[in-house]
């Protein structure tokens, strides 16, 4: 998917909506992708996230070594495969090719992009003190990508059980809200 | 609005998918509201929410020194108080009045429920070590109310200025996660 660079600033807007995400990340010659829910905006710019990840997730080991990840940002086009990353461990599989996914080199990071993504935000691990309690890391967002739509993304927001709201429909309010 | 309790093991069914939020606090005589897009789950039961507000809103302080809050979510027939809400200052208004709004008694805290969201959490703070650098309350639910709906709530989700993805429609994967 052919994407271009995307201001920093607005990183906000991509993220605070409550995405479903994948997040990939690398280790020597492993990688993987999970699926996640549990993300939250700390900072604009630079821009921070906070995410939450099971410690019992191959992913989670990856993360905490390498202090690196990529957030993707799936659309609905995906949602079969996003949740299948979510039932699948990677820790005896490539799960780039289990889903048919295609992972691409990053600028910062070494974890890879899923090109399938219509975003994706290269970022590495500032915060880890909050990790040992409640599996939090604080990322800071180094490079962030996108792909230009000419709507607002359908992106997938899961309420549980594999079923998801969908982005897309936007209402706009009178008074604006920066 | 007539509501009913909510499991505290689902409530992460209600916040995962990032709706945005209306928290109210209370200190003393004085309570208010602000709006909010920057939380996420951190747990299931008992849930821990996370949520990062800005030291500059009058609800920081209120939540800070009372060390409650309700998170109230509402739907898109309150699109233009949400706006207003987060573009109007609690600190020489009452907000409730300001924007039409019900204050309620809550069960387990001293800040009051929004009557007009559909679902409301009331929560006390538990972690406030990630305050002073991150502005971030870790928050436990400690009683979460819901009105029965038919369908799926048609959240609001901020994406910035003023523009939301509505929640309502849903659609469902093949392949369950729960």
């Amino acid at each position: 998917m052919k994407k271009k660079n995307f201001p920093l600033a607005k990183v906000f807007s991509l993220m605070q909506s409550g995405p479903t995400v994948m997040v990939s990340t690398a280790l020597k010659d492993k990688a993987n992708i999970m699926t996640m829910s549990w993300h939250m905006m700390m900072e604009f710019e630079p821009p921070l996230i906070g995410i939450v990840l099971s410690e019992q997730n191959f992913s989670f080991e990856l993360l905490k070594k390498s202090r690196q990840c990529v957030i993707n940002i799936p659309t609905v086009e995906l949602m079969e495969k996003v949740v299948r990353c979510g039932n699948l461990s990677g820790r005896n599989r490539d799960k780039f090719k289990a889903l048919a996914l295609t992972p691409l080199p990053a600028e910062k990071v070494s974890a890879p992009l899923i090109d399938e993504c219509y975003a994706n935000l290269e970022c590495k691990v500032v915060d880890t003190r909050f990790v040992n309690k409640y599996n939090l890391f604080v990322v800071e967002v180094l490079k962030a990508w996108i792909a230009p739509l000419k709507e607002p993304a359908k992106t997938l927001h899961h309420l549980g059980g594999g079923e998801f709201l969908v982005g897309g429909k936007t209402v706009k309010a009178r008074s604006k809200k920066k």
